[in-house]
């Protein structure tokens, strides 16, 4: 079958609206990738409007991105994975949108990161990233796992570790205790030397300001800094907790994703490691399962309508 | 002297201007009470224009409250404290206001409540409510120890508690501890019953709304929690080590304020606890205190000037 075939089919457009970003890529029927794009922030909590023009964006950078004449949006069934659209509030406000695909069908960011991860097969995910939660879809039916926000929620997360880096800090900068290579390493990164001015950078400031340290007290754990230490390895019980929870029921496939899962990973006791499998695809081609499966239910819906 | 004998002299007033509620308080320049009032949010950083008019309501309500027709607001010299007025920028913005006063001494929050807590002599404060702060003033010269603010800083304070609490009562919900009766407790307090209900509660609000919970904290460590008596407990460590700080350089006085000073004091060791004296008036009387040094100061360099 030539790409001029495969496009008279429909295409699939996979998109998943993250809070900065909104990714979209393009997929034939059977599977070919045929472009990628990128647009703004598509996060409808923060405005409908913005998160349409975002998907419209990402599309259609997508569409030149696969550099074909042939390829028009008109042909297109997209799978939309948007943060919030499980209050129904949001969710009417997203399709009441005169979208320019053929179909769209609006689920969850977890959903279609959950079918990335584990390639469309039933399973789960443990996202640790600037913020936690775990996710499970089980014969359909969906589970969620923490992921209440920073500061109350989140454990294991970016946010949650910063919170705790910078809370000790502080407590060292005025003299309470010893200083230490993390007290250190944190008052470098922020570019402070006394605990009102870091308290200045950071008052106000969302989760992800606090996210920027991870990876440094990742670092700093592994050079045997004592409180970094204690941290990752609170970060560590909490995911250990959380795996045995989710595969309590069912022992179904289990991806880690989000930007900590590379140190955390590693990090884990062998029982605990040995539950998760490979993390296959990104949300957005997750996004394109889902319109597939979405759009093969509707085929076989009209062949059982047929037929009755 | 007669009272009419005694507002022919200069009448002091002291306003304490908090980020709820300022309170005023009018004496005479010999120590006699003469009325109070109370006007709405004072806190310059949540604008300028606003203080000022919490300011003149305090101020004319105790005029009232005092019911003498011979008191003038023209006659008075007002010691005013606010928070942010360390800030330079501030500082001038207040100074710029035509008040209706004979004069305005301006100082800090933390400067009028230390004044008052220790009637005028040297000493220190520690504020232990919605949030925490070490203050001292030392022969005029002023120090902070913490209150950095939530969630950051601010330990032992209610909404240090609260956040720790809340936290824990997350955790629990979702099964990964066992309940007690705090988590019983925080669950009830905000009448939810799952981790989305309690995190939908507090994601976006301020820190006095998990300060709310510092009683009940307070009370179920009392009833033998562990984890209320954790948090307790490091709170009063970490008021100890505060202390221990704060009086390093000099054994000045040192009293205790805010709300949660009732439920720390008596739970201190015998060793710290006998570091505090009394706290002996309000920030607003502080404020008092305040104008008439001020005003001693200026009728002394006035004595000055003449004899140079």
């Amino acid at each position: 079958m030539t790409i001029q075939e495969q496009i008279e089919e429909p295409l699939l457009i996979g998109i998943d609206g993250g809070g900065t970003k909104c990714r979209a890529i393009i997929y034939t029927a059977n599977g070919k990738q045929l472009g990628k794009g990128l647009g703004g922030p598509a996060n409808p909590f923060f405005g409908v409007r913005q998160a349409i023009k975002s998907i419209e964006e990402a599309a259609y950078k997508a569409i030149e991105d696969s550099g074909l004449s042939g390829v028009s949006i008109k042909n297109m069934k997209a799978g939309v994975g948007l943060a919030g659209v499980n209050l129904a509030k949001l969710y009417h406000e997203i399709l009441e949108w005169e979208h320019p695909f053929s179909e769209l069908y609006l689920t969850t960011d977890m959903n279609i990161a959950n079918l990335g991860a584990n390639n469309g097969q039933e399973g789960g995910i443990i996202i640790v990233g600037t913020g936690s939660c775990g996710y499970i879809d089980c014969s359909g039916e969906e589970k969620m796992f923490g992921g209440y926000g920073f500061p109350i929620g989140d454990q294991a997360s970016g946010a949650w570790m910063g919170l705790k880096a910078i809370q000790h800090t502080l407590l060292i900068l005025d003299g309470f205790s010893k200083k230490d290579v993390l007290s250190q390493k944190v008052a470098d990164f922020y570019e402070v030397e006394t605990g009102l001015e870091l308290s200045e950078k950071l008052i106000g400031q969302a989760s992800k300001d606090y996210a920027q340290i991870a990876s440094l007290i990742f670092n700093c754990a592994r050079d045997g800094d004592l409180k970094a230490n204690e941290i990752v390895n609170e970060g560590l019980l909490y995911i250990s907790k959380l795996v045995k929870k989710m595969l309590k029921t069912k022992k179904i496939r289990l991806a880690m994703i989000g930007g900590l899962s590379k140190y955390y990973l590693p990090l884990l006791p062998p029982r605990v490691a040995s539950c998760f499998s490979y993390a296959v695809a990104q949300p957005e081609v997750g996004a394109v399962i889902f319109a597939k499966q979405k759009w093969k239910d509707s085929v076989n819906n009209i062949l059982v309508d047929k037929s009755a």
